[in-house]
């Protein structure tokens, strides 16, 4: 059984491997046709090598790790040393693409070398995953017809109430969705300025710890999250979700 | 075996259960986990009873139909009897939300009665599984980091040029990926209407029938997909991506 996955055959294209958010077991956030597909592939272009490995054997232990050849990408990763990682797919065979943790290529820098391999005219073929940014807008509540995901908010202080403001203008004029993130140790004061700058019938969701044990998707008014007591977000991995 | 399967215990909460997008095998698209979550609802608030009695089969074949009660959503449904639906989950039940394809909430009828659970401060989980609008965004090379999905663009044809101009300013002013869809039957006018209408440095990514056994993401140049015979998308499920 184990050899006859070992040798899976599949076509050649760059995948794009997504990974769990939490440490839950694999089966419940990965369809187990992608780790079919990763015994299927020898090279990987990855964010960080070692749990690239940890996760390939994840998905399947009986894998010769040794046999495998990883490409490191990240934001040092040189444009012209990312279009070289490509080689063995332009001479036909399959390479994944893995990130930290969820989808690659959506807030990591995956984006890059699909868009090498686009140019190239390489079939590129995205794998089922979990997304905190598609997930936190599910249990949101909030319009799943129109939302913009805007990664982090400015550090700067002004910069920031006004990014909020820029929210709120963007809900009421276009109906859609706003979603952003914190660095994880600033999360708590994130919460505090957005109840204390933004209007208190906007609502706002609070999504920690997607799919994972401590998984927390509360929405509130903030009318209602000046009342209550905060969820305490520090370092854990959260996204914020606004609307009317 | 399925005796043990049928009793499946999980915890009381609103679960947002993604369907597939195309015709494969569901252990492509879906984690196993999520046929395990099925396995242990009585009560599914759905938009389509036909098509959500034919995927929980799929999930499990032992799973009596008989046993199970469906609440149908959609847009005739009154928030009154929305709201009703929920009764069993305040009771302690588990209840699922099944929507026609792709995830619950996000570009279909879900959201509202997911508002509501959150408004009873029901606990809410969505599970994993694919969403074109992510999956198209991976494979476009895009910039993941910051994103909006605008749903359909306007029909009336002035409206609709105004609408691909501040997609263009978007992107320019705010470095944003835009992402939209069309009715199928008119996918082949909208790529003329793209190619037209927007500058030739722009690109656009057409993804057809993701995950399915005809998918096709490709990534040109307005310049380029001029000179180029356009994919025919006609009737086919079409996610299109912009970006500069």
């Amino acid at each position: 059984m184990e050899d006859q996955q070992s040798t899976t055959k599949i076509e050649a294209a760059l995948y794009l491997i997504p990974v769990e958010l939490s440490d839950v077991p694999i089966d419940a956030v990965l369809p187990s046709g992608n780790a079919a597909i990763v015994r299927g592939i020898k090279h990987f272009i990855v964010e960080n090598v070692r749990s690239a490995r940890r996760f390939i054997k994840r998905c399947d232990r009986s894998i010769n790790i040794d046999d495998l050849t990883f490409y490191p990408l990240n934001r040092h990763t040189a444009a012209t040393e990312a279009a070289g990682y490509l080689a063995p797919l332009v001479a036909g065979e399959p390479m994944g693409v893995i990130s930290e943790a969820g989808c690659p290529a959506v807030a990591d820098p995956g984006a890059d070398v699909v868009a090498l391999a686009q140019q190239r005219g390489l079939r590129v073929k995205p794998l089922v995953g979990p997304s905190s940014i598609i997930m936190g807008l599910m249990g949101s509540g909030f319009n799943g017809q129109s939302f913009a995901f805007l990664g982090y908010l400015p550090i700067d202080n002004a910069a920031r109430t006004k990014a909020m403001h820029d929210m709120e203008r963007r809900i009421v004029r276009d109906d859609q969705t706003q979603i952003f993130i914190e660095t994880p140790y600033r999360n708590n004061a994130l919460i505090e300025q957005l109840v204390a700058t933004l209007p208190p019938t906007l609502r706002l969701c609070i999504a920690s710890d997607i799919t994972g044990a401590e998984e927390h998707i509360v929405t509130h008014t903030i009318a209602q999250w000046r009342q209550l007591p905060k969820p305490d977000c520090n370092k854990r991995p959260t996204i914020f979700l606004l609307y009317r």
